[in-house]
């Protein structure tokens, strides 16, 4: 997943480790990534945080079957700067949806958003 | 507000129209836009909604205040492709807080994401 | 579905219309229904949005299948008072999941809350 | 506050414990609080994580404030039976909002809901 998506892979996102259920990445964000007031841009952390979720959730259902997202809600706590870290987490992997939610931190290891995320199941259409 | 934030402008959304709480963008997403099943990156249609949302917003507080996204929702009904449209509707405009949704439209018109945003009201910094 | 639910029949709900996808429904909230600043509570609210939304969901799968809440959004615009009315709409209705909104409307129909819901079709054990 | 609405009371939620920006709940869900599958109705579940983020977030703003609703976004990740224990703990507590979380776990503590809530600090019209 992190090698096939173009977008994410332009953005920077970095897989830092994954295992059963989790999966964390890492992103520095550069000055084109900004918004307005020189902060990360939304877009931007929700990329990381939806793509995080997105790979927690994949690997939780196994390499014959793939993910889509299917709805989002991300809360921005804060303000993000600086080089970002996410954690996503699988709530509950179902037969047809699963449930996953990403934490979005900074250098100083604070909470600067948190994204809750329903993803439907869908048959891997490139394996 | 268009003109000032780097990501957006660099995905390529374009804005059609904008009058007192709503706003009206367009985005032609490129190849390096798509996600691994070839549609459009579920982080593109959000930025676009986010972006549309929020210069609808912006034109409802007035040129001293600015806004900031607080929380946003966003559903993905349908796999996006081709050219996008995106409107944006201020639902109500408070004067801490302004609630605004977006619906990202296909070339067909058909609705393929919309999304919910609550964003805060801040003070305009660089007017 | 109307008849089913001992929860909502308690609250109040009554069902005004339905039709292909739309639903409609009224509630006047009691005394007993207020939160300690004397408005409606926000649950009550949530119940009225959630089972119109699910109306109308439940009207676009036919007969023989249901649909149950995987996740809802809710903006609470305004503080409620009064009757409120509330129109449920499907955005699309798939294979396995539907999404539906729902506006609650006062007395004046101003806004005062919005859902956004994602249910899952599952099959009509009842009938 | 668990004192003063009448609604919450009703239903029978009742307060375990509450500290420093988290709040402990627990309700025993009765004939009538449930949906025409027989599970706990959604809007007892929201009732539930509602009033308990709030009770965490309340106690995050001190006694000369108070907190109300803004948004929530529920996932319902497993059909709910039996007694419920809620969690709510605050994200961030700012000057004008607070962003708090609540899970809801049946009684063999499987997470049955989750719930995200951005709330409002008001004034305490009635301390």
């Amino acid at each position: 997943m992190f090698e096939r998506s173009e977008f994410t892979r332009a953005l920077g996102i970095e897989l830092v480790g994954s295992g059963d259920g989790w999966c964390e990445t890492t992103l520095e964000p550069g000055p084109a990534q900004r918004q307005q007031h020189g902060h990360v841009h939304a877009a931007v952390v929700f990329a990381l945080a939806d793509h995080t979720a997105g790979g927690a959730a994949g690997g939780a259902v196994g390499p014959e079957r793939d993910v889509i997202t299917v709805e989002n809600t991300i809360t921005f706590l804060r303000p993000a700067a600086g080089r970002l870290r996410c954690r996503g987490q699988v709530l509950r992997a179902g037969r047809t949806l699963v449930f996953a939610e990403a934490e979005v931190r900074d250098a100083k290891d604070i909470l600067v958003a948190k994204l809750s995320s329903t993803l439907s199941v869908i048959p891997n259409e490139i394996s």
